[in-house]
Order: structure tokens, then sequence, then C-alpha cells
């Protein structure tokens, strides 16, 4: 492989990025709790990971909040909040024009991405997602590879910027609902290296394992080795490695493990009186078997404005609810744009899930017990990097260090 | 060692514990916050902790808030939250006295404890605790051994129920400022087994180590891996073990690495006006070494509680303030005694400590950089088990588990 790798340095959203001559991979764990690299890591089975730990670094990260997929995708790949960025969830009701619009479009996104910035440096830029929900935005602006494991056979030059994905990767366009979902997405950055395809790589993963298996359980301890062999390829074949999730997962079931579900519309329709409340759920997508539309986090939009703070209030201190906040609260304590979250914003505990009312979410399409995110209880990720921090950068990894502050760590921290 | 071990069953603040006939040994790792686990195991430096992983249990609990030493052991040798025992820190402030009040005391302590009913059952119960300062709470109303590493060779036969500590252990007095306060413990809990003097033992180390090491630093691993080398001995006498934490630990530094500190009576004068504001620091205490009076948590009273509302919402978007809640509201999400709180509860970031003003907080005397606890960040903790759960307490482990449930695990939840 002799490849020309540039270095050229690079700006984007206000940080700037110096990257290494080497491959740089950065890949998103999606929905990997830090207990699923500490039981996964007991069993030893992560021997790359570990070895990243001991020569590079394993620390914990905060994400953004909502604590879901595609609001922390949008903030690694552009290293900011989504106050800045815009992308606040998967659905937001628009007032204006009275309807639920889905924000999985680069349309929604407000700031230029850091893929993009590389590419336009010179690098040969490579994103790799599992769900083809994620393609569009990640792919904003910019040139080189961009696919879908989701999809990967329907890859062509002009749209997608590579022919052949399967023949190139060696393994079929897996099933969504699978651990090769995630798995041929990495077997992907290493063959894209391998063939000098790419030396600037995002991976974002798919994280139905997650919400399907505990740590504990023998399918997740298996997929989380088979993970960590693809990434010992990456290693191997010289690259910078960051990796972190852009949530957790946790259980969110009562103790005789039937969903642990808060349907806040009725709950403040029993309270205040029925119609003055619109509940939306922005964990809602369209693939029914990870978590049916149940997450920790809510907005609420009320028709009359004069009652926010007395429906603050109440939802304050009911049981399982952990934070609410008004509009204008949640701007700042939860970097949220404005426009697009609600008068109230809900959070909910550990072990709770808030939804809307019992018909708008189907729960018998899930493969096991309900586990979910979204809340704050979701917030704190890994992050492992391959190389060690510089001095500067462990002040930084020291105080409150974000998840989407990745590509900066594996770019900038890492001697 | 031929002892009769009771298994009578017996009940405390509305739990039943139904004791297996091995030592039961609760350990407390003051200030271990999960990277601890995680680094150390990493570097293949925890063997007892991973065969308790691998054959045990490993998992997250939330402790409760403020995430503070004393608030947490009085919840683990209670079972129940701050609510209901009153511990909330080490001082509150008393209005009807208009005094400062210190609660390192059982006076203040409004539940029994786990301790005490396990010794009227007929359990051979020792306390040991690194500080003396817990000592008298943990000790409350219970017949057994009851001494702290701190003055270990001042214990008596009358006042701590065992005479010539020193040489029962092995080792002498530690130095409170040292690993060796936290390893007298868990020595002391060895000794005490292998010499039949106890059979169901509370260990609660001291966070010293943890406020003065990140989990990376060679001091650190080498503590832990100390420990890890006592927790095996007492696996080898047969004992069931669980550990837990009392809240973890943060860096509260800026990216230059001095503190980052929020003093909050300053803001709320420079905002509203001096005189009407008295902030207190509820993880004040005379071990000046750890953390100067600095959390992630204070209490305000205000003169004028009709502005209460208003100093709460403004406190609310100030950066590095993550939470605020009025008295009412703190007693439900926070768990507190409404009337050992303050009009205002106040809680700060993953890298942010709230204050006082300066001249209340001395940082001359650290022994590295500003490490603390006390908020929301500190708040989830490991929870490891020797023995595997049975089917209910896999459950409940799954859910919203607490550390102050660890009894209840240790003891109820393992085959």
């Amino acid at each position: 492989m002799v490849n020309q790798i540039s270095t050229k340095t690079f700006s984007v959203n206000g940080k700037t990025y110096a990257p290494p001559a080497a491959p740089v991979v950065v890949i998103c764990i999606d929905g990997s709790a830090d207990e699923y690299l500490d039981t996964t890591m007991a069993f030893d089975r992560l021997p790359n990971l570990k070895k990243m730990t001991q020569q590079g670094y394993r620390g914990m990260v905060r994400g953004a909040l909502p604590s879901f997929t595609n609001v922390n995708n949008s903030s690694i790949v552009t290293g900011v909040t989504p106050a800045v960025h815009g992308i606040s969830g998967n659905f937001f009701y628009d007032a204006a024009k009275d309807a639920e619009v889905m924000m999985n479009s680069a349309d929604y996104l407000r700031a230029d991405t850091i893929l993009a910035a590389a590419s336009a440096a010179g690098r040969k830029v490579a994103v790799v997602t599992a769900k083809e929900k994620l393609r569009d935005i990640l792919s904003h602006k910019m040139e080189g590879i961009a696919i879908s494991a989701e999809k990967a056979n329907q890859a062509k030059q002009e749209t997608h910027g590579i022919d052949g994905v399967e023949a190139i990767v060696g393994h079929p366009t897996p099933a969504i609902y699978s651990a090769d979902a995630s798995l041929f997405v990495l077997r992907a950055g290493v063959a894209f290296i391998e063939n000098g395809l790419a030396d600037f790589l995002y991976l974002s993963l798919t994280d139905y394992m997650q919400h399907t298996y505990a740590p504990e359980a023998e399918a997740s301890l298996a997929f989380y080795e088979a993970m960590d062999a693809e990434i010992g390829k990456l290693l191997a074949l010289g690259a910078v490695v960051g990796a972190t999730a852009d949530h957790g997962m946790n259980a969110k079931v009562k103790t005789d493990g039937s969903p642990n579900v808060l349907f806040v519309e009725d709950m403040l329709e029993a309270q205040f009186g029925a119609g003055g409340f619109r509940v939306i759920c922005p964990i809602t997508d369209p693939y029914v078997k990870h978590h049916g539309a149940l997450g920790s986090y809510v907005v609420v939009h009320l028709e009359d404005q004069a009652k926010t703070d007395e429906v603050r209030k109440w939802l304050s201190i009911q049981p399982g609810i952990t934070e609410v906040y008004d509009r204008a609260t949640a701007v700042h304590v939860l970097e949220q744009p404005e426009d697009r979250i609600g008068d109230l914003v809900v959070l909910s505990g550990r072990d709770v899930v808030v939804g809307r009312k019992p018909k708008y979410h189907d729960l018998s399409a899930l493969d096991g017990t309900l586990r979910s995110h979204g809340g704050r209880y979701e917030e704190m990720v890994p992050m492992v990097l391959s190389h060690p921090l510089n001095s500067a950068y462990t002040m930084k990894a020291a105080g409150d260090p974000r998840n989407f502050d990745i590509f900066d760590f594996t770019i900038n921290g890492t001697n």
C-alpha cells in the first residue's frame, strides 16, 4: 500500500485539525455503555481494546443530549453541540407547519462536518454507517465514499463514491437486525484501508445488539469479541484509532422484567384535562425492533403556554421523571436548538422510559426486554484511543471531555 | 476456624435479610469511580475483582445524593435514602438555632442499621472504617467490633469491642493520608475472619488516593492491586463479598489544570445584592488534604424566601451549574430530608465544583490537582459481587439498583 496521505491542516466549526500521515479511524460503537467493555474485557475477549487501554487511553466522555443516535452522530462529525448543528432527535414538531417533521436529512444540519473538511483538505474520506438513515447527514458536502451496511449492495460510484462494495469487503450486505450489520461497517473500514481507498474514516455502528442483549449475554460477548478482532486489523494497518459511543444503554424494566413506561401525554391529560398537550418522542424511527419509540427523553408542547411553569413543577416531582426544563432553560442546560424542542423537555430515570400514549408504542416487535436510552443515565460513554494522549489533551481528558471531541482527541490529542 | 455462624433472618427498615452460613463482607471502596477498576483491570492488576466479575457479577449502581461519603455510608448501612436516614452531608444549617451543625454523629441518624440488626440476630459483626469520623454512625446500637484505621491503636474492648488491634492485624496504625489507611481496613477484615472474631463485616475505606491520583497513575494502580490482594484473601476464607463505592471521583479542573470553582455566594451577591444568602458546603470536613471543602453540591439559604424562584431560575442557566431545585422538589428528586437541606439545592458539572467564597476554601493543602465529588457525575458507581446473582436479583440489577442495596444484593441476591 503506497499512498500519499495528506497531512494538510483544516478547520471546521472553530476547531483546527492537524491529521497525521497515518490512516485515521473514528468508530462510534452505537449504544456501547461502558459496561459492555467492562464485562467483555473481564472475560479476556477484548485483547485489542485492552492493548489500546494499556498503550493509549481509556476514559469516560460525556455525550450530547438527548442521548440518541442521530443527535450524537451529528455532534461527532461536526464537533459541536445540538444547539449548533440543529439535530435534536429523529423528529421535531414544527408548530408553524403544525407537522411532525423527520430530521434524518442533511437539510436540517446547520454545521459543516469534519469529514467534508477533511476531504476538501485532500484526505481520502470514507464514512460507513450501519443504518441507511444516517448516511445523508454524515456525508453532507463530502467527497469520498459514503455507504451504509444496510444498503451496501446498492452503492454506486456516482452516488456513493464506490462500486462493488460486497466484493471489496468480502461479505454480503447484512441484515439490519444483526451483529453483522455493525461488523460489516468495521470490515468495510479494514478493506478500504487495505485497498488504499480511504485514509480518513468514520465508522458508525448500530445498537441492535445492545438494545437486545445485556453485557453478560453470550451473544453480546461474542459480538464485542468480533468487533475487537476488526479493530485489531485496523491497528495492524497502522491506523490511529479512536472509539467512542453515541449513547449508553440501560434496561428500562420493572422488577418483573416488564417495560417501565410513563405515558406522559396520558399523565398530563389526567392531571390537567384532555386536549392541551402534544408529546413528541424524538427517538421514534423506522427501526421497530430496537425500542418501540420509547426512550428516556420526550418534549411537550402546550396549547396554553401560561400553564408551562405549573406543568413543569408537577412533572418534576413525578416518580421516574428526573429532569424537566422549560424551553429557555433546556437551550442552556441541555445544549438544545431552541426551535426544535418543546415548551418543556422531560428526562426520565435509569430504568424508566417516557412515551406518549400506549397506542403510539408497539413493543411487540422487540427481540428482548426493553433496553433503551435518551436520558441522563445514557449520557456518559467510554472513549478508547490507540495512542497515548499528549500533555494538553491529558488535561482535556481530565476535565469534561465530550464524545463529540473524538476526532479532536484522535487527530490532535495523540502522540 | 470452627465457628457456628448464625443464619437467623432479620429485618430492618422494611427489608428482610437471610444471611448465609459464610462470612459476609461488604466493602465500600470510597471514591472508586468505575474508571479505577477499568484501568487497573486492563493492566492485569485486579485478578480477584476480575474473577469476581467472571464468577459473580459486575455492574453499575446508583448512589445517594449528594455523592458524599457519610451520606452514602449511612445509606449503605441502613439500606435507605437520605430522606429516611437523615444524614444529608457533613454539615447542615439549622435555621432555628442559626448554627451550622455537624452531622458526624449517630444522634442525627434516623434509621436503624443493618449492622445492629445483624448483631442482634447473632452474627459476629465488625465494622472497620478508615476515618474515625464515620465510626459513631456506623456502629450505632451495634454489638461487636467497631474500629477506625485512623485510631486503631486506641481501640479498647469496652468501647470498640476489641483490644490489641495492631497485633491482631499485624500492621501499625496507618497515617490517614495514605494508601495504608484503606489497606489497613481490609487487612483488619481478613484478620478478624481468620481469628474467628467476626462473620459479618462492613469495611469502609477512604478516598485520599482517589482524590490525589487519576486511575492511570502508578500510585493508584499499585493501591488497587494491593486492595485486590486483600480481597483475594477474603475470598480464600470463603467469604461472600460485595463491593461498591459511596461516590465516584472526577478532576474538577480547567484545561490548564487549575481548580474549576464557582463561588456561589459571591455569584449570588453580585447578581442580587449582598447579605441575603448563606451557602453551605456540606462536603466540609476536618480532612484538609482531600478537597478543600469543594464539591459539586451546595445548598443555599435565602433571607428573602420570596426570591427563591427567581434565584433558582438564574442559577439554573449559569455555565457549570447542572441542577437547581427548591426545597420541596429536592426532597423528591434528590431524596433529601426536608429539614436538613437549603431553600435551594445546587449541583455542578463533571469538571466543576461549587463553593461559598474564596476565603472559606483552602486548596493549599491538596496533594495533587483538585479531584472531588458530590454531584450527579459522581452518582454512578460500580458493584462487584463474588457470587452469581439469583434470577430475582438479576432483574433487580438490570433496573435501577442502588449502591445502598449492597447488603441486600450480597446477602439475598447471590446463590
